[in-house]
């Protein structure tokens, strides 16, 4: 069963914090079948954090975790500090297929979302 | 004519900004027949800041300005800083139409875009 963990940085305000639970269910719902499990995860400022994210994955019985970060540049959030995050998972649970995904930011799509807001 | 002026937060890092300054490019080669003036702008940290963005976009020949904030979350940024920006030019140019667009994290294709990153 594979998993999706949504993380963005987190932040003092909840609302920010809600709109991620919230993405994180509309991911959920639009999964394909064989993605029965998406979670959230923030990098700081709020729980839970990567490695309780990735935890719950796995123990909802996810056979693979692929960690999507909700970023839009690659700032040292996305190229260090996330996977170092993740590392701690990745060597507690060796025989698992843990991996991080490209980040928003570099989706070809933005294009078309942007257009679409400015039109 | 309309205009869009793509908004980023800005970065010390160079490489972030001239991410931007590429995907308004690609925007521009996106956008619609009657969109002929794409720019971009910073917050802050980089320029162009966003008085100057509006102020090319108006000198390139726009009759409007859409304003479209690059940016996740619904922080101070986008509900007080950018509007404070964008108010100094539209008092400026009281008969020019220069508006706020939604921000990027507000788009419903979002979802779609990061199920396609996670598989």
């Amino acid at each position: 069963m594979k998993s999706i963990l949504l993380v963005a940085h987190g932040s003092r305000r909840a609302e920010s914090n809600q709109e991620i639970a919230r993405l994180s269910d509309r991911l959920a719902a639009k999964a394909s079948a064989d993605v029965q499990i998406v979670e959230h995860a923030f990098l700081e400022l709020c729980e839970p954090l990567i490695p309780d994210g990735i935890e719950k994955c796995i123990q909802r019985g996810a056979t693979s975790v692929s960690v999507v970060p909700y970023f839009l540049a690659r700032g040292t959030h996305v190229a260090d500090d996330i996977p170092e995050q993740v590392a701690i998972k990745q060597s507690e649970y060796p025989d698992m297929d843990i991996q991080i995904t490209d980040y928003l930011g570099t989706s070809d799509e933005l294009v078309d979302v942007l257009l679409k807001l400015a039109v």
